[in-house]
């Protein structure tokens, strides 16, 4: 089918920029000889998993026991679920672990380690556990200096397995650059690599040094030390990741194809059927302005300084970056028109599907899930 | 079942608030003796939409075909699609029409006027239309200066129906307390009867004059002239209709239960299992705080003074505004909280159902949908 025809708002997925991202990510952690584990809370969708899966990766990550169950239903067995878990959720993990699904859970204090400990032995399973540790005060993790103790009383859990170590050093999307992010990712691994020395060299086990995000897997210049690196993103990238200077408009794989419904009447301003709903509310500065994407035309061609400045729940307003007036004439009621994201985990968890695109014509329907409950 | 045993995050409605929600603006409008046609994009629910009906409504709005769909296919016979159609969902509006639904249409400019005409003649169908009038600048709408010719227009063209005019003053978010609020409803009024008596002394038709938003609908002082008032959000309300001043904390039906899984080292945090994917990322100001929703207790009980200050995916980030410290023995791992929506629409958007609750106790759960294709 002709992209022209979709109805919008959909979806885009361009598999052929995906299968290039996903090779870029994978050829770079290979040189390094660091395995990827691809954190697939971005894309929800078992197709989108084997495709990254195809070059070769076998652990995934993932932000929801929902997706764990569904990645397990469809054949993939190592699964981190890399959210530290809540006491309620123990029992289903617990189901999981039962199944013969290798789980491994997050754990960043004493309090959710004897809750685990105790439904490991409610459910009669052995729970693996890597604790997070916070290399940059960021949001959740253990203080590098109480993880010895944490290590201890997880260690001598029966029913707990201590696997290793895992942080994400959010802080790196603070940062302009990829040198800054470099540095990032650098103390990011000193950090990890003197925690597992630390529990190694008290006798603790740590097989696993699990650290990762996307500007940081392709910005680090060294993983020695590290066992694996979590990415998400990158299999789609999106206006955030170049901003960041990590990928180009080039690399991102999703647009929203949408319509243009009317003009403002001030002459400067096109009307689309994207709104928040299509899109989310990500956005980011561009220069002053906030915007919620970028345009291209149907066909992928980007429309340079075109931006998405303001939405409403189906309306997406669009404006010339430096004011100039968006004619009528030029983008007709009914132009096709494709946003690229902001931020691609977002903007695809607010669609039920990808349609596919190879080669520039609409090959398959993926659908992908969101929500928690089993 | 207690609302303890959620697993969380799950989207929690409160039944019991919700129809004083629903009564307390019928009551307001029967008063005025103008009929309400709630605006269903809020709910995107058959149970919400039937506690409105139950009330007496009859004509409802929605913001997608398939809102457009399901709720006909629910028994809704009265639909306005309450967007300026795209061209390339004319056929679908046409099968609905043809199916027997009483659907109008929105239309903002010759163009899609002319697609409307050539549509309804392809599908031997008659189109109803409102035209929308830009009253404030705020996003689509035809300028009042030139509604006339486009009436018609559409007047003159076989296969279309000229019902008459719709607006919606958008402009009243931008607006801090019920008396701004009152003023913007005044001239969308005194805009759209002279708009409607243009109509009328040129022998066209017009015999509705639709307006509407939810704080429009709560703070206006007349509806002379006026024949619908279009509202959604009012039968949840959010933290945006309260800092508005047209709702209370108490009138807030929606909530998202948390869990709480961890404490930030610096002992000002709380990391609850709700991000994103569970609040979406509508926010508003606060003083100089930026908040994502305020916190509640499990049983609803509000917790002056928290809030949601930072999100990711499926992180939560829960600061006191006055900056005191959050001690992990008020709140343990585990503790269960609820989190009021900044914005209804957009908090519900990120689920796929309610949790309903009557007096407190669970009593169903109501499915919600959304999407846009057939």
């Amino acid at each position: 089918m002709d992209i022209d025809r979709l109805e919008t708002p959909s979806l885009i997925l361009d598999a052929v920029v995906m299968d290039h991202n996903i090779r870029r990510l994978q050829s770079r952690l290979r040189a390094a000889n660091v395995p990827l584990r691809p954190h697939l809370k971005t894309s929800k969708c078992v197709q989108v998993a084997r495709a990254i899966a195809a070059h070769g990766e076998r652990g995934i990550a993932v932000s929801t026991l929902r997706e764990a169950e569904r990645f397990a239903a469809a054949g993939f067995r190592d699964i981190l679920y890399a959210v530290v878990i809540a006491p309620d959720k123990l029992a289903r993990a617990a189901a999981l672990r039962a199944a013969g699904t290798e789980l491994t859970l997050l754990i960043d204090g004493a309090d959710i380690a004897r809750r685990a400990a105790m439904a490991a032995a409610r459910h009669g399973v052995e729970l693996a556990v890597l604790i997070e540790v916070d290399v940059d005060g960021h949001r959740s993790g253990v203080d590098p200096a109480a993880l010895e103790p944490l290590a201890r009383l997880i260690a001598s859990s029966p029913g707990l397995r201590l696997r290793g170590i895992a942080s994400h050093a959010g802080s790196a999307y603070d940062c302009r650059g990829r040198d800054g992010i470099a540095r990032v990712a650098e103390r990011e691994r000193v950090l990890m690599i003197g925690a597992a020395r630390l529990l190694r060299d008290s006798g603790l086990p740590c097989e696993v040094v699990s650290v990762g995000s996307t500007p940081t897997a392709i910005a680090a210049e060294s993983f020695a030390g590290i066992t694996e690196v979590r990415a998400g993103v990158f299999v789609f990238n999106d206006l955030m990741q170049a901003q960041l200077g990590v990928c180009a408009f080039e690399d991102i794989a999703l647009g929203v194809l949408c319509s243009v419904i009317g003009h403002h009447r001030a002459g400067d301003r096109l009307i689309v059927d994207a709104g928040w709903s299509a899109l989310s509310q990500d956005s980011l500065l561009e220069g002053e302005a906030r915007i919620f994407g970028r345009l291209c035309a149907a066909d992928g061609r980007l429309l340079p300084d075109l931006a998405v400045t303001l939405l409403n729940q189906e309306h997406g307003i669009v404006t010339h970056l430096a004011g100039r007036p968006l004619a009528a004439r030029e983008f007709p009621v009914g132009t096709k028109l494709r946003v690229l994201p902001v931020h691609a985990c977002a903007t695809a968890s607010m669609h039920d599907g990808y349609q596919v695109l190879e080669d520039g014509v609409l090959a398959e329907r993926w659908p992908r899930f969101g929500g928690w409950a089993p």
